[in-house]
C-alpha cells in the first residue's frame, strides 16, 4: 500500500513560529533560531552566525563587493585596535562614539601605557594613513574600502539588527574637491547600495537624506536608504557620508594642487553590515519562515527526495546535475534517514525559493512537485521541463518580493499635516509630511516619543542637496 | 629625433631595495614597504594592509576558501569576544595563550563584571556551540571554518609573520571517531593545504608531523608545512591539529551513538594565515621585489603605455581586452604623467608576473616587449601572438618558481648524525638528523640555541603516526 504523502499542514500541530500578527519581535526571535541564522554569543550583544546565516551574508558580500569594485574602490585592511587618543581628534565624532566603546587596558599580560579601543569605525585610523599616502593631487582620488568587524557595546541589542560586534563593509575615500567628493558619495548610495538592495535583495527602499540630528557623528551630510519592515517599522539599510574636510583637518591630511597649494581633502564614508540579515527576515519573512530572493539565494532549488529508493535517490540528483549544469544554485536533499515532512518545514523556514519534492510515484509519471516558497503554490512538473522553466520561475519569484515590498510601503505610508497626525501615523506605518512644517521643533516633539525623521526627501523624490531645501518631505517612522 | 627608451639599469642609480646578501630582515621591510604591501599601525604589534597586499591576500582567500569548501566544510562567525573564564577551562589551551591575550575591561563606558579576552583562536567558544548544537550521530561531522582576526599580543612583532592582529582562516570539526577526526585534519593537510601552497603559491613545502614540544596547547597532534625562506631559515606556513576530545570533555561536547551512548565526540583545527603574504616576499622575492606567482597574481600581465601617444594608448587598451578575453587577469598602465621608468621599477617591486611595454616605435612595427619578472628576460614579441603565447608563459614561470623554491631547498639541507652538526648546519639551511638520535634530550640543546626541530618526517618522506615510529627524521633548523 501506497502511504499518502504528508502535507505540511497535517505536519504541523502547532505553528513552527510565534505569528507575526501575535508578537512580531518574538516571531524575529524564533525565526531567526529555528532558520539556523544566528545564536546570541556569551558576552552580551555578540551573535554566532550560522553556517545558513553566514551563507545570506557571503552573497550579500560578492554582491556588494563586485558593486563597489566596479565604482574604483579597492580593498585593504586597517588594525582593530585604535590607540584611544585618535578617537578625540574629531569633536563629533568621539562625542557620537565615546559611550559605545570596548577599551583594552591589558595586553601581553601587562597593563598597556595608552589604551586602545577596539574600533567603532575607522575613519580616525584611516586618515592617520590618507594623511601618509596623499601627497599629491595625482594620489586622487583615494577610493579604499574594508570588510571588517567592528564593536559598539549596545544597551538593547537584538540579533542581526544591533549587536555589540557586527560586520561590515565600510568604504573610506579621498578627493581633490567638494564636488567630487559628493559626487562619489552619491554614486555609492545609487550604484551599489540602492541597486543592490532593491535588485538582489529585492527591497523598496526610499533614498533620502539624514537630517542634522540623525546624520553620523563627524560628517556634513549622510545619504541613507530606508526599508519598512513587515511590521511597519522603519529599518536604516545602508548610510553613505559626505565628511567635509572634518577629519582632513583633524589628520592633517592635505595634498599638493595642480597649482602647487596645500589643500586639504575632501572625503566620504560608507557602509552595510550584517543588519541586511536581519532586514531580509523582516522584510520577507512570513508565518512560515524566512523568503530568500532568488537573486541573493545561496541555494536557490532544493531537490527534496521524499524517501530513500534507489529510483528517488538516483532521479533528485539526475535532476540536481541538470540544474546545476544550467546555472542554477541547488542542493540535493538525500538525507532520507530524517522524515520528509520535517525536511519541508526545515526547508519553508530557511525560505530556499524553490523545492523540488520527487517521490516513487513521481519517478514513475516522470514528473516532480514544484513548490514556489513565495507564492506557496504546488504543480506537478514533468522533470525533463524542470531546466527550462526554472529560471523564469525564479524571476517572477525575484519580482514578486520587490512587488509586494513596494506594495506594503505604498499601503502603510501616509501624507500627514501636523505633528500629531505623524506621531499617530508612526504607530501602524510611516507618515511624510512637509518638513517646512515639521521642522527641527516638531522633530524634537517627535523623538521623545520616539518617533524619527528616517530621512528627507524632494518632493519629486530625488534626495534634497540640503534640509532645508524648499518642497522637501520627511519620512517620519519609528524605527530599528 | 627619438629619445632612446631608458633602462632599468640606467635608472637605478642606487639599488631600489636593501640587498638580501646584506641585510636580509632589512631587506625584507624595504620590499614590505615599497611594494606598497603593508604598512605598520600605530599600535605596536598591528599593521595596515595596503591594496596590492591585500590584493594578494583576497586571492589566497579564494583559493583556500574553495578548497575548504571542496571538503565539505561550511562557512560561520563566532564572536571576537570570548569571556575569560572559557580559556581556563582546556588547562594546556589557557597556559599556551594566556600570556599573550588581550583583554577587554570597559564596555559602553562600564567597567566590564567579567573581563572579556579578544580571540587568539576560538576553540573554546566554538565547542560551547558545537555542545549545543549536537545531539546525535547524524549532526556529525560537523565541519566548520570562519575567516576571522585573531589578536595574540606580540613581543618582537615583525609585519606579515608575527603580527599582534593578523587574519587567517580557522577551521573547527567535531567527529563520531578518532579515526575520521585523524582522516580528516590528514584531508585538510594535503588537500587543501598542501595542494594550495605548492600548486598556486608555487612553495615547495616539506609536510610533517610536530614533535610534543612545538604541537598546538591542546592538541594530540599538529601536522605542519614547512618552507625554507630565501635566507635558508624555516616558516611554519599551516598546521592542522587533532584534538583529540580534549576540548570535548572541557566543554561536554558529547553525542548520542547509533547504539545509544553518549560519547565525546573527536575534534580537529586548523589554519592559514596572513603570514604567508611574508612567506610570498620571503620565499620568491630577489633584489628588484617580489615575484608573484602566475596562478595567484591578482594582476598576471601589465601592459604599459610607454608614453601618452594616441596611437599608444588606442593599443596598449586593445591589448588589455584581448588579454581579457583570453582569460588572463591583466591590469593597463596608461598613467603617463608618471615616468615610464619609475612605472617599470614599480612594477618588478611588486612582482607582476608579465609586463607587456608599448612605445610608438613598437606600435608602428606591430611588436610589444615581453618582460618576464621570474627570468628577467625581454624578448620584442608580435603583438597578435601575445593572446596565444602568454597562457604558456604563465605557466612556465609559475612551473619555475616551484623548481628554484625546490632546489633551495635541496641545496640547503643537509644530513647530519650529531646534535653539534645539527646546530652548525642551521645557520646556513636545514639539517635532517634520526630522531632516534637527537631525540627530547638534543631538541632542547637546540632550542637554547633557538634551533628548533621544524617537523617529524617518516623516512619514505610521509608523515609519522607518532613521534617515535621508527626511522623519524627530525628536520632542523632557525625559524621565523
Amino acid at each position: 500500500m501506497v502511504e499518502p504523502r504528508p502535507t505540511l499542514r497535517a505536519m504541523a500541530k502547532a505553528p513552527v513560529l510565534t505569528p507575526r500578527a501575535d508578537d512580531f519581535p518574538r516571531w524575529y526571535q524564533d525565526l531567526v533560531g529555528k532558520a539556523e541564522l544566528a545564536d546570541n554569543g556569551p558576552v552580551r550583544g555578540t551573535m554566532v552566525v550560522r553556517p545558513y546565516g553566514y551563507g545570506l551574508w557571503e552573497r550579500m558580500q560578492q554582491e556588494v563587493d563586485a558593486r563597489i569594485k566596479a565604482a574604483g574602490a579597492q580593498n585593504a585592511y586597517f588594525p582593530l585596535f585604535i590607540p584611544q587618543s585618535y578617537l578625540t581628534k574629531e569633536a563629533e565624532h568621539v562625542e557620537g562614539f565615546a559611550p559605545e566603546l570596548a577599551v583594552v587596558t591589558h595586553g601581553g599580560g601587562k597593563e598597556l601605557e595608552e589604551p586602545v579601543v577596539v574600533r567603532p569605525t575607522s575613519e580616525t585610523i584611516v586618515n592617520d594613513y590618507f594623511s601618509k599616502w596623499v601627497q599629491s593631487y595625482r594620489d586622487l582620488p583615494l577610493l579604499i574600502n574594508q570588510w571588517a568587524n567592528v564593536v559598539r557595546w549596545e544597551l538593547r541589542p537584538r540579533v542581526f539588527l544591533r549587536t555589540t560586534e557586527f560586520l561590515w563593509q565600510e568604504g573610506h575615500t579621498a578627493h581633490a574637491t567638494y564636488e567630487d567628493a559628493r559626487d562619489y558619495a552619491s554614486r555609492i548610495h545609487q550604484e551599489v547600495y540602492a541597486d543592490f538592495l532593491q535588485n538582489v535583495l529585492a527591497m523598496d527602499v526610499v533614498p533620502g537624506r539624514k537630517t542634522a540630528r540623525e546624520r553620523f557623528a563627524g560628517a556634513i551630510n549622510t545619504l541613507t536608504l530606508e526599508g519598512m519592515m513587515g511590521d511597519g517599522k522603519a529599518l536604516q539599510l545602508t548610510t553613505s557620508h559626505e565628511l567635509g574636510q572634518n577629519f582632513a583637518k583633524a589628520f592633517e591630511t592635505r595634498y599638493l594642487s595642480k597649482d602647487g597649494r596645500e589643500e586639504y581633502v575632501w572625503q566620504t564614508s560608507w557602509g552595510s553590515t550584517t543588519r541586511m540579515v536581519g532586514a531580509l527576515v523582516m522584510m520577507h519573512g512570513d508565518d512560515d519562515g524566512l523568503r530568500v530572493p532568488p537573486r541573493l539565494a545561496p541555494v536557490q532549488v532544493v531537490v527534496v527526495a521524499v524517501k530513500g529508493d534507489d529510483a528517488v535517490l538516483d532521479t533528485v540528483r539526475g535532476i540536481g546535475d541538470r540544474l546545476k549544469t544550467a546555472g542554477v544554485r541547488v542542493h540535493v536533499d538525500d538525507r532520507t534517514d530524517t522524515p520528509f515532512g520535517r525536511r519541508a518545514v526545515d526547508w519553508e523556514l530557511k525560505g530556499v525559493p524553490v523545492r523540488i519534492e520527487v517521490g516513487p510515484r513521481d519517478v514513475e509519471s516522470g514528473t516532480a512537485v514544484l513548490v514556489r516558497r513565495v507564492t506557496g503554490t504546488k504543480e506537478p512538473t514533468p522533470i525533463g521541463a524542470l531546466s527550462e522553466i526554472l529560471p523564469t520561475v525564479l524571476e517572477d519569484d525575484q519580482a514578486l518580493l520587490l512587488a509586494q515590498s513596494r506594495e506594503r510601503r505604498t499601503d502603510r505610508t501616509v501624507e500627514v499635516t501636523t505633528v500629531e497626525e505623524a506621531a499617530e501615523a508612526a504607530s501602524t506605518g510611516w507618515a511624510r509630511i512637509a518638513w517646512e512644517t515639521l521642522g527641527v521643533e516638531g522633530e524634537a516633539i517627535l523623538a521623545e516619543q520616539g518617533v524619527t525623521v528616517r530621512c528627507l526627501v524632494a518632493a519629486d523624490g530625488s534626495v534634497p542637496e540640503s534640509d532645508d531645501q524648499p518642497g522637501n518631505i520627511a519620512v517620519v517612522a519609528r524605527a530599528y
